[in-house]
């Protein structure tokens, strides 16, 4: 942990790209920022318009002026911009730094210009803090947050298409169509008065459902699947929820019913077998041993695929998609204290879409749920 | 622009993290994901998941699955993980790339991958997209889609705080004290409402609204300024609106009344010198001209800054901050086309802070507005 903590470290990103420098500050930072680590003491530099806010939230233990530290990269290399590489240089030669890791993401661009100013980089294999993949119980509450956040999203679906009238195959809620976009703005009001913002929200019916990652547009139809699914990230942590239900207003068929309960059948199975020390790809088999058991087969053609086809889940954190991957490929045994989404589909154009997911914490003993959210699904 | 459109280029990230691969290649992405374009086409390797959506939706010529990329990977390099390194590299040399240009934000750790595999990699001088700088007529339209619903975010501020009751210099909304957070998601309600989504959007009274990026927080006071800046990106498109007012509920003071005078005079100083050609840092002297002339000094604390700290403005498009900068040192002519903030402020804790942001788009004979609000701000 010592030795962890005392690695020097630099990074230059905004935290809406690089939840690692959110990590690192604990601070939100809307433009490119230098920000590292040296002998266990944490660094930042930013503008006069900065200044007084993250000096007084962040994470940081020092916060140097912009304005001050250009000065002296002027004053280090006479006649030259104050490019960031210049500052970082002149920065972190006063202060007698030695080699820096810096993330494999960090840019390219300003690497290689460092490299020419003689600051020694090496940049980091694997993730920057990997510590970020097992969760303490103060983030796992922060990732129910989330998903409470997501539950109230998908609660506020299931009360529109509960509201909606059926008439000729058609909702509506109004007098008018109930819409995709429609069902996304009362899912995103939800979230953001739940203290969260749901971006690129899913609530697709249809057709549109069996592509996972269609979000869904135009007017929803009676007594066809739609799939809700909400990744909210809460605005005071800047951690995830993701919740998937899937809905359907009017009579379902017998092999819709049978779609669903073989969805959630293959969700269970997975959440049986999770537990730290497990395989991820266990996980995964669970899904698709059910799916085979079931006749559900996947296909994958030139136009797409049908079937399963994703993977069973993915970490979240301060990151909507984290390590780890639970999928066909994945071995690595489940971490005790990794979060991650237990995510099951099926799709099948012509029948429709389903997916169901939660978000479990692992422990020795089996997983632990971090949502809720009932399961009723048809609403007549 | 024959050459612009063939220079062979090579993207790994997501359109989070980069506009310039949402504008390559039209379509979201979540995850990282290979994009390049080799001899006029645009090329993406995508998975399963993604397939059929990118494949309808996206401006790619080719799209490629990653999972029979990965196959060919594999075959490349026996024995070896199909990493996204040995795919790109894998790909290139099938289609006999040669020097393939990377932006500046390239990730270090694959830059430096794919060199030893053998990829020939150029960095990008400046911007990928050069041309994104200067906005077409229908970039200009969609900014001001993006203006309309801030707009509407905006008047929902404005609505609510005239609704609110002043009790013993308390603002009460439905008898319950009204908080930059209930104003805030009141603004975002709205800006969802319109089609767009709000991040990070501030609404700060009092000493907060001094720090120009605090985004407000606790129970907003009658008497006093509020800073109501809100900066949604429109869903549909990807690109932003900017809109900044100060409101006050109450009855002003005569200082707190020549202070939001003094910011919208020097704001329309600015939008006076405004037209292409014009240096970026002239439009900036417009306005510390004016808070001298109006005897507003500006003076830099080790505490923090008071007066006129930041920048005039800067343009917007898919991202929220792009060229060009009009502050004190930006000597660059500003070009037809562009559209840029124009957003004086003044913030001296103890009486207020004031900020008033409109977008315009620059014009051989001065500004085109692309954002309408009104400027009524006092609300007794």
């Amino acid at each position: 942990m010592a030795s962890k903590k005392s690695r020097d470290l630099l990074l230059y990103t905004d935290t809406s790209r690089s939840s690692d420098a959110l990590y690192f500050g604990q601070v939100e930072m809307h433009d490119p920022f230098i920000a590292f680590a040296l002998r266990g003491k944490k660094y930042t530099v930013v503008s006069a318009l900065e200044f007084g806010r993250v000096k007084r939230t962040s994470d940081f233990d020092v916060v140097l002026p912009l304005e001050r530290a250009q000065e002296a990269a002027r004053a280090a290399y006479p006649g030259e911009d104050a490019t960031p590489a210049r500052v970082i240089s002149a920065l972190l030669k006063e202060l007698g730094a030695g080699t820096m890791v810096v993330p494999e993401d960090f840019p390219a661009g300003l690497f290689l210009e460092l490299g020419k100013l003689g600051v020694a980089l090496e940049i980091a294999t694997g993730p920057l803090f990997a510590e970020r993949e097992v969760k303490t119980p103060a983030e796992a509450a922060l990732i129910r947050e989330g998903n409470r956040c997501s539950a109230a999203g998908i609660a506020a679906a299931a009360k529109l298409l509960k509201s909606a009238k059926v008439s000729r195959g058609r909702l509506l809620v109004g007098g008018k169509a109930l819409t995709s976009e429609r069902l996304k703005v009362a899912i995103e009001t939800a979230c953001l008065e739940a203290g969260a913002v749901s971006l690129s929200t899913i609530a697709a019916g249809g057709d549109q459902a069996c592509d996972p990652h269609d979000r869904g547009s135009g007017p929803l139809r009676a007594h066809q699947l739609i799939v809700v699914d909400v990744f909210p990230r809460v605005t005071a942590s800047g951690f995830f929820g993701d919740m998937t239900r899937t809905f359907l207003r009017g009579r379902a068929s017998d092999a819709q019913r049978q779609l669903v309960a073989a969805v959630r059948t293959a969700q269970l199975a997975a959440l049986k077998t999770i537990r730290s020390g497990i395989p991820a790809n266990a996980v995964h088999r669970a899904v698709t041993d059910t799916f085979a058991r079931l006749g559900y087969e996947t296909k994958h053609t030139a136009n797409g695929s049908v079937g399963f086809f994703h993977g069973t889940g993915h970490g979240l954190g301060l990151d909507i998609h984290e390590a780890p991957r639970m999928n066909a490929t994945s071995d690595r045994p489940l971490k005790r204290g990794t979060v991650v989404s237990v995510e099951p589909g099926l799709y099948y154009p012509g029948l429709g879409g389903c997916r169901i997911e939660d978000i479990v914490q692992v422990t020795p003993s089996g997983p632990l749920m971090l949502s809720r959210s009932p399961y009723e699904w048809e609403f007549n």
